[in-house]
């Protein structure tokens, strides 16, 4: 086990009926005036909109709008959110909505007291100091950026040409949220295609945890287990009963959990995958969980020798594939068999195909993943590694 | 799964060597008057308390010395370091030892800024409602105090009479420590006895966590699978081989994870065997975590009616006892047995006679466990039922 920092200050309040308390909550938390953030009509449709206007009412805190947030949430907003504050003596962010909508929410927060370009932070060329504190309403279990200080942000205007579309991320511990309110109920009316991008990213950050190289980590390794063999068995209940609020309820928790740091604690983790991902959806926009499901299977693919032992343990454990010690080619398919299996059981793509993406452009997305290094632990992955797994994701 | 609210602001500092940067966290945190609280020579034999008293001069962190904490940590003691903060404006508490070290530095930080006895707390007449801020350096991974909001204190002059023994815990966010610091080296030279009933005390926190009535609980049920089984496994390797540092690190990590409250979320806890138990310890002044080994199977065989599926799960997914779904009563012997057999490879006792206590004061320590109404969730256990227990744990 490695030495390791772990701090996670960030207030869950989890259950039913919880956002109506929102109001509350950022007075005990001292914000005055808020910048209510969020994507597009679905709050509005659902209600959420509303309720959470009379929370703030009530509570009296004062507050101004933004909305608009896409996925895969783009600078320009972000932009227009850090003025927004400025201009208004915002003091605290209310980010509502998905992953998205918190990452757009924490770009925002790292913007506003830094002199500079807030891209500086996305392209390794500032470090974030200081932010404004957040909260948020969860709406869709997937990325954890409800507990996280991570955020990923797309410049529909990167690059020396000004007409690249680069994806990246960044993070700190200041842009954890305050509190975080995840009422299940809030996630019922979420299309099955969402809900199973959100399952795919949530067992991803799992799988980037549990796919390392550090030998002892057996307590670890046993709680990722946990929390994936969970995912699955309550993925199933909600694809098939989108109102199942105890399966809704395991699924939001877990999502929360997969990112919250602790299963990562005495461990290197990789993060590969998500780098290779995210060059996927930054030029194609498709949705992350979707890159993931892509991916995953082929990066276990390229990787297997790596570390085999692993490997294996995790397609016995999680995949119920007996354990054939003296035949690994047999586990490592017949575990890829079956991880495709879940992912398609579920509605999720499995290769480039599914999605009509073409070989054209792996070369041009693989120079842009690596452009600040090899990236991942379990294997370090250069560009010509990279490729090779856009060759492996084909079909 | 039900509501809840869960956040736990300790920092964890884990790692080989950590203790060396206890001055300047103690700096970082605004510490600038410490009381160094301790219990007996341990840490002066391992060289703890130089490294501790150099780590701290040379941050210039100025400090006062409370030594001589007792297991079933006093009262008595509690107030000493009460009058000796105030008289010497101490404004940070720092505890270097186990969770009987840790449940007195909580109790003094509680006790400080209260007018009354700190007493009142543990006498339910009172509510802690300030504290001076504590951290610590965890020498016996075992009671989970290094991050939970918990204590537990023995008046040896309680009762009406004033000559009563009377073990009480009381708790508060507040008593949470602001770090911990974690190195498992600091367990290389824990008595075997010790080390067995840390293992015991925090196997049972996760267990008083696992038997719920609550239905819907698959992930946190899952993820405290996950917690028991490394610590069984870890376990035989510490008892083996003290120094053992990956299966120390295991056991110390495990330690915390059981009793940070993440396993118990959208659950109810049950917390009746350590209410049972406490009787035990506070009258024969025996380890907490053997009369833990001796009470539990006691009170899973009382209780199994209550919930008998929960049980045969515990049994199987834990203790690989076969699921024989129509024969529960063997599941419950059969899972009893291997328990016990658990508990005995690490040298705890299973019964009362193993530490040759008699019955006759059984109904004196009933009496007393349930003075504040009945004691746990899984079922209520009133005065007759504590009896049984007791009774069932006799050999």
């Amino acid at each position: 086990m490695t030495n390791f920092v772990f701090q996670n200050e960030t207030k869950i309040i989890f259950g039913k009926g919880t956002e109506k308390d929102v109001g509350k909550e950022l007075i005990a938390h001292s914000a005055k005036k808020v910048l209510f953030h969020y994507g597009g009509g679905s709050i509005k449709r659902t209600g959420l909109y509303d309720t959470v206007v009379k929370s703030l009412k009530d509570a009296g805190v004062e507050y101004v709008e933004l909305g608009g947030v896409k996925p895969n949430p783009r600078l320009s907003l972000v932009h227009e959110g850090i003025k927004r504050c400025r201009d208004e003596g915002v003091d605290f962010i209310l980010a509502v909505g998905g992953g998205s909508v918190i990452d757009s929410a924490k770009a925002i927060a790292a913007g506003v007291p830094y002199e500079g370009d807030v891209w500086d932070f996305y392209d390794n060329k500032g470090v974030i100091k200081d932010a404004m504190p957040l909260a948020t309403i969860l709406t869709l279990p997937a990325a954890g950026s409800e507990t996280s200080p991570a955020t990923v942000i797309t410049n529909m205007h990167g690059g020396e040409s000004g007409d690249e579309q680069i994806k990246r991320g960044t993070g700190s511990g200041l842009l954890r949220p305050r509190f975080s309110i995840l009422n299940p109920e809030l996630t019922f009316t979420l299309p099955k295609y969402q809900t199973a991008a959100g399952i795919t990213d949530m067992m991803a950050h799992i799988m980037e945890r549990y796919f390392t190289q550090e030998r002892h980590v057996d307590l670890t390794d046993h709680l990722c287990e946990g929390a994936m063999k969970s995912i699955i068995k309550n993925a199933e209940r909600v694809m098939e009963d989108p109102k199942d609020y105890d399966a809704r309820a395991e699924i939001m928790w877990a999502g929360t959990i997969a990112h919250n740091d602790i299963l990562g604690t005495g461990r290197s983790e990789d993060w590969g995958t998500h780098m290779i991902e995210h060059e996927l959806s930054a030029i194609y926009d498709i949705t992350h969980g979707a890159g993931l499901a892509i991916i995953f299977p082929a990066w276990i693919r390229y990787n297997f020798n790596e570390y085999p032992e692993k490997i294996m343990q995790f397609f016995h454990r999680i995949f119920d594939v007996e354990a054939e010690f003296d035949k690994p080619e047999y586990m490592l398919n017949e575990g890829i068999r079956r991880l495709k299996e879940f992912y398609k059981s579920i509605g999720m793509p499995t290769s480039l195909k599914d999605e009509g993406i073409e070989d054209d452009r792996f070369e041009e997305m693989a120079e842009k993943c690596v452009v600040f290094g090899p990236v991942g632990n379990f294997k370090k992955m250069h560009k010509e590694d990279v490729i090779e797994v856009y060759k492996l994701a084909k079909e």
